[in-house]
């Protein structure tokens, strides 16, 4: 399904970091960046990313004028004793354009090679459902409008999250899917060269992907969730781990809001796809949690993330799904909780077990 | 050079329009559009690639949150009965990344591949010039970090001439040339995989590109400018005309600031690449426009885009240079100047005459 005649990683990928929509936007505002999230997060990726790189002066790396201010301050000698190298991060980010109300139908339509996880974050979410572009039809003004405005949503937040990354002296670098022309065929990945994407990396920086309007071979157009987009990379990349950023601390076993909702630790996944909670050993757990899927789905999108990280985790990639801007995303950003979790540390690791190797 | 293998456009495509950096930012201030000529010039766009559309209203496709605003309006019942039909055009718009002091030693090395407008607009070349992107070394800190700077500010400037373009009413999306994979060898262009552009016409879309900071694979990174982009553009996509909208008439015979400077209103180019004013016949005024080049390239780079130019007319292909946001550049860009230019029409036509033929 993917070329990958031209793809080639000459140094492993250490993670590819997903920044939800929740986590990094204000979910119930238009268009509103969660400043103060998307600096700490672009901190911790910093800290994370750059050994020892907390101790060092951060060297901005967005020169652009910022509002109110005349002139852009960077001192071009700060550069010539700094050592930038980094291991290899790789980011997407949400767009916010999951369609609450239609998810349902969405997430039977698209089977699994393209489940979606629900909707959060505030940009292209209006433009998208205003519109329809998920269903496709170009042909119709209204379609071919949205499209095009809900690129510019997207894309506006992009350049929000990479000028974020920059600040923090992270080489990063804007990639949209529709421009590195993946496409899709009937809302599945048709396209997805992900030669660029190697590219850019191989050169040392930091690619920047994000949930995008594509153009479908079927019906004209869709939507590309930023989750497909980590799944493909992830199979492709082979990173060491992969971290949800998202704003609750992990999966519960019912939506988090509600009373007793249980933080479930750690989730194993066989080598069949099927899953089940390690920890806590709550008697039937597992059962549990689907149980809650259906009454709930479209208020936390839990299970439906579980089922989405199942996929990375069979490839025998952790997953770690935490809460951003917080000790515990810190954590799970640096590694650190690999191998036996840490008892004060909060989040959700899935992992496969499969027959004791990390090989499907 | 180019991968034409998946490259079709399924209808022709009329015109590939730069805009030109001086037409569409205020040149000696940092990071600032002008916004009034961005403004005509999507007006004039619109008109001229919607049959129609003059008389009609507006159906505006940024639906973007604009700053004081609370929210959207987006009337989705006025889109029913629009038909949105449009003929084929491409946007290409400057980066202004050209680097003033360096512009002679750059025409040089990078050979007649690679010719180079010159510097204008002010998104971009603060950003490029302090790092020495042009030249390459991606090992070093600064022009790692350059290069990082260089793309956030040229895609910021993308980015608000496709909402202009959008609020008026017109399909872009943009399309970065780092994003599509364009990359150099040695400063010449060593991939362009013009089939994402081509996918996107078909769709109906209007692609806007720009001058970007790419990938070179023996100097590791350098800045590929907008004109280079418009004629590969030309070559593979072999639109009807090209325009060029820059901030004064046309093509003089001197830097037009000075006294006397004469408007070059036509230029033939032939056979051999060699090319000579039709119009206004004055003798040798060839000679006296390439004496002119040495001293004053820096001042206004007119001779340079001749030559550019040229390249393009070579082709077939009519160019025009005009003035951007006058009705000299409504009529350029709706065609009424083709074939025997009108008396009252001020610009510069280049066309190729070769044996009679367009083909060449």
């Amino acid at each position: 399904m993917e070329d990958t005649t031209t793809l080639s990683v000459t140094k492993p990928i250490r993670c590819i970091v997903k920044l939800g929509g929740a986590a990094i936007t204000c979910k119930n505002d238009l268009e509103k960046i969660n400043e103060e999230n998307v600096e700490i997060v672009s901190s911790q990726l910093r800290e994370a990313m750059i050994t020892g790189s907390s101790s060092r002066k951060v060297l901005g790396m967005d020169w652009s004028k910022r509002p109110g201010k005349s002139g852009i301050s960077c001192d071009a000698d700060d550069f010539e004793d700094q050592n930038l190298d980094s291991s290899s991060f790789v980011v997407v980010h949400g767009a916010g354009v999951g369609l609450q109300s239609d998810v349902h139908s969405l997430l039977v339509k698209i089977c699994d090679a393209d489940l979606l996880f629900l909707p959060s974050g505030s940009f292209g979410h209006f433009q998208a459902s205003k519109s329809g572009v998920h269903k496709g039809g170009l042909n119709k003004p209204l379609v071919k409008a949205g499209f095009v405005a809900t690129r510019i949503s997207v894309t506006t937040l992009n350049l929000e999250i990479v000028r974020a990354l920059a600040r923090e002296g992270i080489p990063s670098i804007g990639m949209s899917p529709f421009s590195c022309g993946w496409t899709t065929s009937e809302r599945n990945m048709a396209s997805a060269d992900l030669s660029m994407v190697a590219q850019a990396i191989n050169s040392g920086f930091v690619p920047v992907l994000h949930g995008d309007a594509v153009l479908d071979d079927l019906q004209g157009c869709t939507i590309l969730s930023g989750d497909v987009i980590i799944r493909h990379l992830a199979a492709y990349l082979k990173p060491e781990y992969v971290v949800f950023l998202t704003d609750v601390l992990g999966v519960y076993d019912r939506p988090p809001s509600e009373p007793n909702a249980v933080l479930l630790r750690e989730i194993a996944v066989s080598e069949d796809g099927s899953w089940s909670v390690v920890k806590p050993t709550l008697e039937d757990m597992k059962k549990q949690v689907e149980t809650t899927v259906a009454a709930h789905d479209t208020t936390g999108g839990m299970a439906t993330k579980i089922s989405e990280a199942a996929l990375i985790a069979k490839l025998g990639i952790d997953v770690y799904i935490v809460k951003a801007a917080t000790t515990h995303s810190s954590r799970a950003l640096s590694g650190e909780v690999k191998g036996a979790l840490p008892e004060d540390w909060l989040g959700t690791v899935i992992r496969f077990v499969g027959k004791g190797n990390r090989n499907c």
